[in-house]
């Protein structure tokens, strides 16, 4: 079974996020990559979001999850409008270094009126995970096919 | 049985966060009351935050939520270090007013080494809450009595 | 701002309860209140749901949060068919006693097609919560009115 | 890097199974397999564990994902006495088929104090997921290395 192609490319996906998402210019977030239902997106080193102890703060990692999961979302379903987070649960599970962070997202629903995903954040050149994202989006059910 | 006094005053939180969080600079955090166990944090509206529509965005939802936790779990343990997050869990239920938000903790459980408490938002002047929080803290089980 | 009357009573409940959930038989589930928006179930001491140590088994306190919420949804929006959990996250905070457990469903949003709230379970006669519980139901949007 | 063997093997867990879980007994999980920080285990079909509709009821694969987490767990730390539940957060994604269910489990950190793991359960002969399960359990610090 081969998946089908995003359905939205990350170009035309930063021209949105620069119309849309004022978090985009406040996070510098790049978009690495967008599928059909999946995404990564990098959050470069910022020292404005560190905490004492040089780790990344917890609202940082979870704005770096909503934007990732928004890029997967909008992969897999075009550019709706009225896409919205209904709920967002983030586990911490190692301090971060302080340096770029990356995001990847997975759906594991796309449905007519919810896509729920999870996503991994880790550090750049680590294996260990820095939080564990679960993630629900609402989208218009009557969206176009 | 009355409640214990609260451990940390609001001005002995403020000049901590001062020292230590970023976040309250970036947001504007207004500490409005500590308690035993409870907190309440309010959000000024900020152009910068709002998303296409007038809404709030969720990651400074997550951000105000976040640090009314750490408030209530000072006001519960004392000004402790190493007091961090290990969950947190939002369902967003209503579009925010775009004015300020208010946030109130109270904590379920005071542990030895874990703390858990859930959250409302709500818009100033509003009764439907805008989201609702789970966090789970986890703290130095050696702390002082 | 009164609220509206419950839109099922308790025996409603209890007789569609007969016909639908196999869980109702199993756990011997007692519904003790509904409200509009609001429920309390009570789940009988069993030897069956103990644990080592005389504590009662998570799997149990899930399925009477489900149960209890089930009730406080019907109690809003009246028996429609197809009201299912979509998303459900217990946080265990302190072990129960062995004997009965009281779960209490408050609803904070009753949506067009999403109903959320939230539960505390506590052990009859104890004040402190045995555990938390956030439920999300997926109800029909063209239900009656 | 090579993974670390499981420090429990399958024939041992279930004899522990069967002196600790009456949840065990109840629905029959078949423990299919056990890693180091990873698990699998099959909920045969039960006609006392159906809905109205023919799909197997939430509290049913809580206790599935339960039962294997705590299988992934034991496989990472060994059996250690007192190693519990602490969160547990279940998004139903499809409904499952009325047949067999199989859980997977992958532990994302094996902390000192915390592990922390999600679980995909998804019906037999089936590839789209039932259910999405993060869950978080709490073990003692003091275990044997």
């Amino acid at each position: 079974m081969t998946k089908p192609a995003p359905r939205i490319t990350v170009p035309e996906f930063e021209r949105l996020c620069l119309e849309q998402t004022p978090f985009n210019e406040l996070y510098g977030f790049v978009t690495e990559a967008i599928g059909y239902g999946s995404a990564r997106v990098r959050m470069p080193a910022n020292p404005k979001f560190l905490r004492p102890g040089g780790t990344i703060s917890g609202p940082a990692q979870m704005a770096l999850a909503d934007f990732a999961m928004y890029a997967a979302v909008l992969g897999a379903v075009g550019n709706v409008p009225m896409a919205v987070t209904t709920n967002l649960a983030i586990t911490f599970l190692n301090k971060p270094e302080p340096g770029d962070l990356v995001c990847d997202v997975r759906l594991l629903k796309i449905g007519k009126r919810l896509v729920m995903g999870d996503a991994i954040i880790h550090s750049v050149g680590r294996s260990e995970p820095v939080s564990h994202v679960t993630l629900t989006y609402s989208v218009p059910p009557d969206r176009p096919a």
